[in-house]
This record gives C-alpha cells, sequence and structure tokens, in this order.
C-alpha cells in the first residue's frame, strides 16, 4: 500500500480529515489507514465513523492497532506517546 | 463476560483507570473491557498501552471495536459522539 493512501490527524477542523479520507476513496483507492498520535486519537476514531456513517457507506473498518510510540523532546528527555492505526477499506 | 469487568473511563487521572484494569486482571480476571466515549478515547489507548507495556505483560489486546452513540441533550437536541471498546485478556 503506497503512502498517499494514509492520512495523518492533526490539529485541524475534524472534517478536513474527512474529506482528506473520502478523496482517497473516491479517487479509486480501496484501502485508506487513519493515524493519530496523543490527543488527536479521539479525532481519529471521529473521522472514520464520521467516513463510514455519512459520505462513504460501503467502507467498513478492517482493523484498528493501537501502540505506544518514543518521542524525543527539544531537551532530550523521551516521553511515550500512545498512537492508533484505523485501516478502513471498501 | 459479566458487568464487573468493564473499566468506563471518564475525567479522573489515567493511573486511576490504569489501577482499575490491573486489579481486573489481578482478581482473576482474564478479560477486560476498556470504554470510553469523545474526548476520553484517547485516554483509553493509553490505558491499553500502559496495562500492557508496565504493569500486565501477558495482556494482549484482543479486539477494538469503534462505534456512534447518540446523546440526547438538556434541550432535546441529539448529537453525535463516537465510542471505542478496547478488549483486552490475559
Amino acid at each position: 500500500m503506497a503512502d498517499e493512501n494514509i492520512v495523518y490527524i492533526g490539529r485541524k477542523p475534524t472534517m478536513n480529515y474527512v474529506l482528506a479520507v473520502v478523496m482517497q476513496f473516491n479517487s479509486g483507492s480501496d484501502d485508506v489507514i487513519i493515524k493519530a498520535r496523543g490527543r488527536s486519537i479521539s479525532t481519529a476514531v471521529d473521522v472514520a465513523e464520521i467516513v463510514r456513517n455519512k459520505f462513504v457507506q460501503e467502507a467498513k473498518i478492517k482493523d484498528i492497532q493501537i501502540s505506544t510510540e518514543q518521542l524525543t523532546g527539544d531537551e532530550g528527555r523521551t516521553s511515550n506517546v500512545s498512537s492508533i492505526e484505523i485501516f478502513m477499506s471498501k
């Protein structure tokens, strides 16, 4: 699966990411991966739910993986942050 | 599976919920379900990751389900909120 099928969730409005996922599906992709870390995880779930309930009804949640990533801050300290990958397909 | 195996994530500190899940496993449960809605979804993922990385190493994420729940506000308006269920087992 190519990189362009991944939608990274950040701090923009939720609908921006919904649109990004919908456009992936409409441009011929059968699979889209939604990735997020930390507080954005809730938004990632919102995006997946809005896409499949409102825009791409044939899209399904194929798998959801969670993991922990280590981030190194400016001062060299490391902190753990949770992440999520939501695999959608139609 | 009985109701007492469910840990609902709210607005308390993350470690409160980590402790609740660890106590479930230590009291003999082989399965614990972590449930959360809205902004608490991120905390639910944190709880699952901290439990399996730090406290109950043999615990695994068996399944993750996401869905949309309809909430009715004080004024009778309904709003949609995303929810997550993380099924852990050891």
